[in-house]
Parts: structure tokens; sequence; C-alpha cells
């Protein structure tokens, strides 16, 4: 098993230099935040995963979690880690001091959790799942239920879940059948069966606290009529003391492909007591408010298997000794050279390399607008992060989770026979990174969400606010010589993406398949511009940095480097997506269904 | 878990249609390999996988193989399941009668394996591995070596393995250390360990024969100095009958990411009777001439992985109800679509169904091309035919097995949530399936061989003979209106492979890192124009039978369309590949290996 370092030199890169986040919480508002505690907290947060949570990734594969007559074990060394976590008081980073939290940045929260994704994805689930609730709760809760349920979940001494999905429904959340019905004394009386829960039931906390969807009899068919509800395994009362066991119960829990430490459950809500969140029928509008940290979140785990795939097949690159180089023996006291000579080991490492990185910034960078959007006064500024949100929250969720699982089979890959065996750690990245291109909407859903809703939807006036946000950026380095030619390249690659907007735009008028046929290619290619233009960025605070002078010259070095390397052989594959999405649906919609076994 | 069905429908298109094998085996004197003989074997065979060895496929994967004190368990069910194969009489089927075998051609044999592999990828792996063995003893084995094992395994009784691999030596086996010292009575000591050992110890049969490479004292260093010999569990007598226990242990067996029903052992070598096969110290070169059947089969399974994934994930696609249609109501009666009505599921369908189909065809092809060699007269049609495999195996082995890997993970997605969870049977394929990208030389090695030793290494003719053929194809079929476009298509990237090769190969004479850099962009970029050729030879063959009237239009109609899709949505990935390669080393070989972190 790999050992996990976390990237603090790169990720104080992303914060401090690329995206200066000492003047951006300066200018929000968040006062601890200084350059210092921001250290701080980035250190402690990468020994803690390091030494805490690292160390049982692997043993939570192999063994799994335990249902038992409908209680929940999880791993060996899962409750202590959990309990260490709490009590370090992590939970509570970005959570509002009136609850007991901390108050600090959601971005510096989410720089820590891509070290918790990476070093252990199955332990990263349960905290933030009670994010989601949380979240959910403070923007949509009375007053009494977030006094009632907050303080808990804040401290980590409960933990929340988010029950959508049913059987029969997933994506369609407009078919759901969970009952809400109204009880004398306000509450709800909630009957149905949700599935693939995660954490809904587990041995970690005192309590968990369900945020559900259910239908209230006579509501509106489809998603109009959808209602949200808490609904706590124990019931709590009004001071927020644990009463009894609510209808509740985890039904069974999944065998799955990976992520085996997280527990996947099937809830069971008998006669369970809820309390209505927000407003009746407006459920699914509560739940969209979170959809886009939920999905940035699952973005940043896409970033987390890239890097954590990285360090394992580097460090089996730099050992491994194989072959000679074809350009002239490298390690002549030795048998044969390290394979990080040969160049396509180099391929796929600095394919990993360049996606974790290019992914931290862009993820830096999102994190950064949930920022402005939580805690800015302006209203101009929080509309634009709005609209960036908008637009690259579902390019981040695809394009990085299905790159990680990419960056994950490269690190198969590169450890060769070793890599699928399972003690090497890597075949585990690769299985458990997977579930991150399927939830919170698949890399289908997000690509129809980023074309369709977004795109097409604003006719296009979400496109060119990054286009113009790019073209300001080329038009003001392009006399640079480190970056010339990565902003005419840029440029055009914006280009070609508007006009295929249009076209594909103009070809929908007339068939609406047009934009589920175009939509995944479409969104890979926004993906790799959208990338590329956080590696300009990057190469721009490179040299920026290399021109005044430095003693991590060699560091900088690198990111030219990477920069260079992602132009040359990373970007380039957006053509092969633009080739395929001009030639539209029309051989994709021929076949009848009927017709494609015989 | 998705039943599987053999596609006999379509193997006896490839086989009967599109290459005629009636004439193919007349020509070569297979007399009993009549269309009445293949059809009932085809039929046979698919009967026997769908019944015998996909039932035991999930249970395979869930209990794994067991070992304890050196003897390995296999799961429940294939050591029935196994001699039922061999009671049916299925090793026998292409081997030689003098040994006991039916004496069938080879691309019989090949298109039943990929409808075992499909059925149960680690079940096949016994049978497979058994066929290297034979093929090896029946080309480099002495007459009393073919007399003492050959029977045994033809009929199944035994089985082989091919033990290579040590724990410092995958790729270069130049640097294997396991010792033969000539005893007195011309057998050899064998003393050594290797790994990764598939079928090297279990229960289904009564002795297992290792092929085995070792290095004799005094020989030279390197590929040079490696000898072959025949190491059995059991000590045989002359007459071929069971004698004393030889000095072969197996030390453990590997935890994997999947094919779990297949063993993967450590075999310790302890003094070990073993006979030379061949000649001292020319054992790679009687490996070599094996490497290409071996890695046939692993292309066969990438072929597998796509149609197995694609019948799962197209059941699924039209059962599952969720959300509507965009271009309008499909399923009015119902609460939503089946998913098959949405652009994006079909488009990975149908890459699931162009890869399986054009896979089929493309090792259809090149198993006719290993009859040749094995049984044609005339030297020049065997040396066309080695040619031609020395060309497309690399592209067969790497391109399709990537290719299965991505339609394996098509399959996960497209059932969402329930592919990840191992019930369902998709996750089962992709874990499988990942080997396949590595054994057997990885993508990685396979793309070397491709461009390095044998487009380069020949100046590019072994690249010319097969662009002429192409070349000949297209100007014979331009006036086909069926036919036009895809020539105009397929000549131009066949042209710009050609100026590729070029380019590259004038980069390489400065820096030879160059080949390595291009390497595995060329041979995707030559897998996807090698199957777009096989995709319009099978559309040549559809239309021509739909100009002659057909009972079976849908069918052909079906060839027709997905030969579109081909050309519309997967082709063109090629110029993704092109823009990387075009690109270069120097971006890949710039950062010292100690600057990768920092």
């Amino acid at each position: 098993m790999p050992e996990y370092k976390a990237p603090i030199r790169d990720t104080k890169f992303v914060m401090q230099e690329l995206l200066n986040c000492e003047d951006h919480y300066q200018r929000l508002g968040y006062e601890d935040a200084s350059l210092e505690m921001v250290d701080a907290i980035i250190n402690e947060a990468a020994k803690f995963n390091e030494q805490v949570i690292a160390p049982i990734n692997q043993i939570g594969d192999q063994q799994g979690c335990t249902w038992v007559d409908g209680e929940v074990s999880t791993p060996d060394g899962f409750k202590e880690a959990y309990q260490q976590y709490v009590e370090s008081g992590w939970p509570t980073l970005s959570q509002p001091v009136e609850f007991g939290g901390q108050g600090l940045p959601a971005s510096l929260n989410s720089a820590i959790g891509e070290y918790s994704s990476a070093a252990n994805h199955s332990f990263a689930m349960y905290p933030g799942l009670s994010h989601g609730c949380m979240a959910t709760l403070e923007a949509h809760g009375s007053e009494i239920q977030k006094q009632m349920f907050l303080p808990k979940l804040v401290e980590g001494t409960w933990t929340g879940t988010m029950c959508l999905t049913e059987a029969h429904c997933g994506t369609d959340l407009g078919m759901l059948r969970s009952k809400a019905e109204l009880n004398d004394d306000g509450s709800y009386r909630i009957n149905g069966s949700k599935i693939f829960i995660s954490a809904g039931e587990h041995d970690m906390s005192e309590n968990i606290v369900h945020v559900v969807i259910a239908r209230i009899p006579g509501s509106p068919e489809g998603t109009r009529g959808i209602s949200l509800f808490i609904v706590p395994k124990f019931n709590v009362n009004d001071d927020g003391s644990i009463s009894d066991k609510n209808g509740v119960t985890c039904g069974s829990i999944e065998h799955k492909m990976g992520i085996n430490g997280s527990s996947t459950c099937v809830i069971n809500f008998d006669n369970a007591t809820g309390h209505l969140i927000g407003e009746v029928n407006r459920g699914l509008n509560c739940m969209f408010t979170f959809m886009n940290a939920a999905r940035l979140g699952v973005a940043n785990e896409g970033v987390a298997a890239a890097d954590a795939a990285f360090q394992g097949s580097l460090a089996y690159a730099k050992d491994r000794l194989q072959m000679r180089s074809m350009s002239g023996v490298k390690n002549p006291d030795g048998p044969a050279d390290a394979i990080i000579v040969h160049p396509d080991v180099r391929r796929m490492l600095l394919t990993q390399k360049s996606i974790s990185e290019g992914g931290r910034a862009l993820i830096g960078y999102l994190s950064q607008q949930v920022d402005i959007v939580q805690a800015s006064k302006e209203q101009v500024d929080i509309a634009k992060a709005e609209t960036n949100l908008a637009l690259l929250t579902p390019i981040a969720k695809a394009f990085l989770t299905e790159a990680g699982l990419e960056c994950a089979s490269h690190g198969v890959q590169i450890l060769g026979g070793h890599g699928f065996i399972k003690e090497w750690g890597m075949e585990q990245l690769m299985r458990d990174t997977k579930i991150s291109c399927l939830y919170e909407g698949t890399t289908g859903i997000q690509a129809l969400d980023l074309l369709g809703r977004k795109i097409l939807g604003s006719k296009g006036e979400l496109l060119k606010g990054f286009a113009t946000e790019i073209g300001v950026f080329c038009h003001a380095n392009g006399q640079n010589p480190a970056l010339t030619n990565y902003c005419i390249i840029l440029g055009k690659y914006v280009e070609e993406l508007a006009k295929y907007t249009q076209d594909i735009g103009a070809k929908a008028m007339i068939n609406p398949d047009e934009v589920g046929a175009a939509s995944v290619d479409y969104l890979m290619y926004a993906g790799y511009v959208t990338l590329a233009y956080f590696w300009a960025k990057m190469a721009k605070t490179a040299s920026d940095t290399l021109a005044k002078g430095t003693a991590e010259e060699d560091f900088y070095q690198a990111k030219l480097k990477t920069a260079k390397f992602y132009f040359d052989r990373i970007l380039p594959r957006a053509k092969g997506h633009a080739a395929c999405m001009v030639n539209g649906a029309d051989s994709m919609m021929a076949l009848d269904s009927e017709d494609f076994i015989f």
C-alpha cells in the first residue's frame, strides 16, 4: 500500500499564490483565516489524514461494513478514527460559530477534503454526508430545527445523510413514492424505502439525522410535489437531547465495487416521525441549493484519486528496474533502469500529475466562489460567483471524476501485474473512484446539465462570460514569452467551443436529441479547455515568481514543464471529442431498440 | 447478474459471411470443418458456455480461490464444470489428431474462446493456459516429450501453465534468476521462484505441466541465456503415467482486483526435475513463436468483455424507466421512458456494440491467419499471414483490451448506481477485464512492439502492406453508394497514418525516445483505423446481402447503421490521439525524476 503524503506544497501554491486566499478571505471578512492560520490548518490536516485516516484505508476495503439485524459495523479502526476526527474539531471547521463551528471559509474545508478523500475515500464520505445535511438545515431549517440538530451535527457526535434515491428512481426523482402524512402535532409520518443511502447506518455516532424527500398526499405529481423532511434515527427533544427510537431501520447494505468502508444502506421508514424543512412541495428546490456544493465535493474526489494514484505509481516507477532507456543507459550500476525513464510511463505519470494539479486549481477556484456566495456582502459578486459555479460545477464534477478514473487506471497500468494485486493499493483506488462518476448525477447527467440547461438554456450567456474571462487573460498575457503560445492555443479552443455551441444549438432547434448526442463529448471538450486555462494561469504565477527570483526554482520550473505537457499532450484530446460531436445524433438514434442484438 | 447469450448470429456473420470460412477451411484441407460442422460446434459451444460456464461466473468472483498448505481450491462448481468441459471434448477441438485431438482449425477454437471469456473470464483461463503449454510442446518438444505430455493435456485431464515472470522481472525477462542445472540422466534440476502463474495450482486436473524459463549456469546474460523446460507437478513416466511428486510447490496465491476464480500463484521450484524443450539458450525464441497466439487470446477477452457488458447494459437500458425522451414521450403508458431512448445511453451502448462486433471481425480475420500459418502448404500465403499477424496482433491485443475496459466501464455507467453494486455483475466485468490490459505484455509494451519493432523496424514495410490492402478495398468499393463515404474517410486516415509514421521515424533518428513517446497514441490511432476497415468490410457484406435480398433485413440494416455510428462517433477519436502524438517527446522527458513531487 503506498504511503499517502498530502500535497501541502501544491495546496499552498494554489490557495496562496495562484488564488491569493489572503486577500480573498480578508475581503469576505474571514478575519481568522490569516496566512498563518491557513498554513497551520493545512499542515495539521495533512498530518491527521496521513497518520490517522490513510492507515485504515486498506483494512476498510478488506473488511467492508457488516450488517447484522439492522445494525451496521464499520471496519476496524473507523470508529476510533472518527472519534479522533471529532475530538480534533475537524467537523466544526467551516460551520457557523453560533452552532459551535469555527466559522472558517468553505474553501479551506475543501482543500482539506481532498486530503481525506485521497487518504481514504470511504472514511471521508461520513463527514461528507453530514456536511450536506448541515448545509440543508442551515439554509432551509427553522430556528428550532437548527437548535435541535445543528450543534450535535457540527460537533460531529451526530452524523447526517441525504435520502433521495428509491429503487425505481435515481435521476428521475419526480417518480418518488415515499409518503409523508401530517400528524396532529405538526410533524409528519414518513413511510417508504430509500436505497443507496451513504452513511445511512453505522456505529460511529450517537444519532443519525436523515434528510429525506417524500411526497405529501394530494401534492402535484412529479418534481413539484416533493417535500423535504428531517427524520432522525432517534427522536430529538426540543433541547437537543436524544429521545426514543424513531421508525427508521436499515434493511440491508450493498456489496459494491469499491468504497467498501462506506456503508451504503437501504433505509426503511415505517411511520417514522419527520419534520418538514422549508415549504411544502419545495423540497427539490431546497436540494438544488446544495447540489453544487455536493457536486464540487465529488469533483474533489476525482482530484484526490488522481493524486493518490500519482503518488503510488510514481514511487513504484522510481523504484522498479526494468529494461533500459532507449536513449541510453541511465542506471549503469543497476541491472536495468528505473521505469520512470521510459516515455510511456512518463506519459501516464504526467497525465496523473497534470490532472491532479490542474484539478486542484479548478477546485480551489470554485471553492472560493462558494466562499463568495456564502460570505460576500456584494450582490454583484455573489451573482458572478453563482454564474461561475453554475457553469463550471458540472464540468468539474464530470470531467475531473472521469479524469480521476483514468488516472487511477494508469496507476494500475504503471505497476503492471502488481497493479492488479490488492496489496499494492492501486486497484482499490480504481474501484473506489468509479463511484464518483456515478453518484450526485452521472457524467451523462452533468453533461446534459451543462450543455442543455446551463449553456443552451442561457442562450450561450454563461459560456460567453467564461470565454470573455479567458479572453481577458490571454489578452493580458499574450506578450509574456512564457505564455504566448498558451494564449494563442487557448484562444483558438475557446473560439471553436463557441462555434460548436452555436452549431449544436441550431441543430437542437430541429432535433432536441442533438443536445444529448453531443453532451458528453462537449463536456469533455469544455473540461480540457477549462483545465488548460488553469494551467495557463499557473504557468503565469510560476513564471512571475521565477522572474522575481525564488529559492524554489525547481518547484516553479516543474509547474512550467507540466503546463507544457498539458498543452502538448492532454489538451489536444479535445480535438477527438470535437470530431465526434460534430457528427451529430443521426447515427446514434437510427437503430431501433429491438435491433441492438439479434 | 445478466444472463449471457453467446452472439451466435454475429459469429456466423463474421465466420461464414464476412470471412467465408467454408472456402478458407477447404483451401487449408480442414475437410471436417464444413459449414454444418461449424454451425453445430458454434451452437453447442454457445449452449455449453451459457448453461455451464456462465452460471458459475459470479460465485467464482465471490469465493475466489483458496490456498491451504500449498493446495488451491477453485470456487464451488469450477471443478464440476471443468469435468464436464473435458467430458464434452472441448479441450481437444483444435488439437492434433495424433495426440487425441479433433484436428479442427484454430479459428474455430478462437470463436468459441470468446464465448468462454465472456461467460466466465476466470474459468476460461484454465484451458487458455493449457493451450499455451500445448502449443509450445507441439512446436518445440521432442517426440518423447510429446508422447509423455500431450495426450493428457489434449484430453484435458492434465492442465498446463507458462512460468515466465519472477518478482523482479516481468517485461524484462533477461533479468531472470531461476536456475537449471544438468543432472546425470540428462534432465535438469530447476530452482527458483515464479510469480503471477495463472492456473499454477488448482484442484481441477490430475497433473499440472509447467513450461518454465530458467538459466543454465554459464549461459550468456540477458535474454540470450534463457532456456525452456517442462516441469510437471507430478513426474511422468515415459509411458505417460504419473510418478512421484516433483519439487514444485505453490507458495501462495494473489488477492486481486478481479478474475478471482482464476488462481494466480507463486510457484516455487526446489530441485524440481525439468526437461529441456528445444535448444539450450533458445528459450525465448521458442516462447516468441506463441506470443502472437497468446496475445490474440487476450485480445479476444477484450471483445468478450465488450460484448458481455453490452448485453448486460442493453437489457437494463431497455427495462429501466427514467425521465422522458427530449424528442417526445416514447412510452406514454409508463411513468417514464426506457433509458435506451436517451442519446447518451445509446452512445455508450453503440460504443460497446461497435467495438465488440468490430473486434469480433478483427479477431476472426487474425485467427484465420493463424490457420494459414498452421495448415497452409503455400509458403507465400504463410509469409503473408505471418506479416499480417506481426502487424495486427499488438494492435488487436492493446486496442481491443483498452476498448474492452472502456466498454465495461460504460456497462457500469449505463446502470448508474446499480452498476456499482456487485449483484448486477457489471462491475465484475470491469474488474476482470482490466487484467487483459496488463498480462501478455501491457498496452505500453504492445505499442512499442508495434511502432518500434514492427513498423519502424521494418522501415514501414509492414504498414505499407496493410495500407495497400485497405487501398485496394477502397478502390474496389468506392463506387458502391453504401461505401463511398467510408472509403474516402478510410483513405484519408490511412494516408495520415503513413505521414505520422514517417514523421515519428524521422524524429526518432535524432531522439530514440520519440518512439515511446508516440507509441500508445499511435497504437490507438492504428486501432481505430483498423476497426474502421473491418467495419467498412462488414458494411460491404451487409449491403451486398441486402441488395441480393434477405429475410433478415433488420440484421443487415443494423450492421449498416452500426458501421455509420462507428465512422461518425468512434473513428474520429483518432484525431485526438494524432493531435497529441505530433507534439512529440520533449514535454514528456523534460522533468527530472526527482521533480515530479515536491
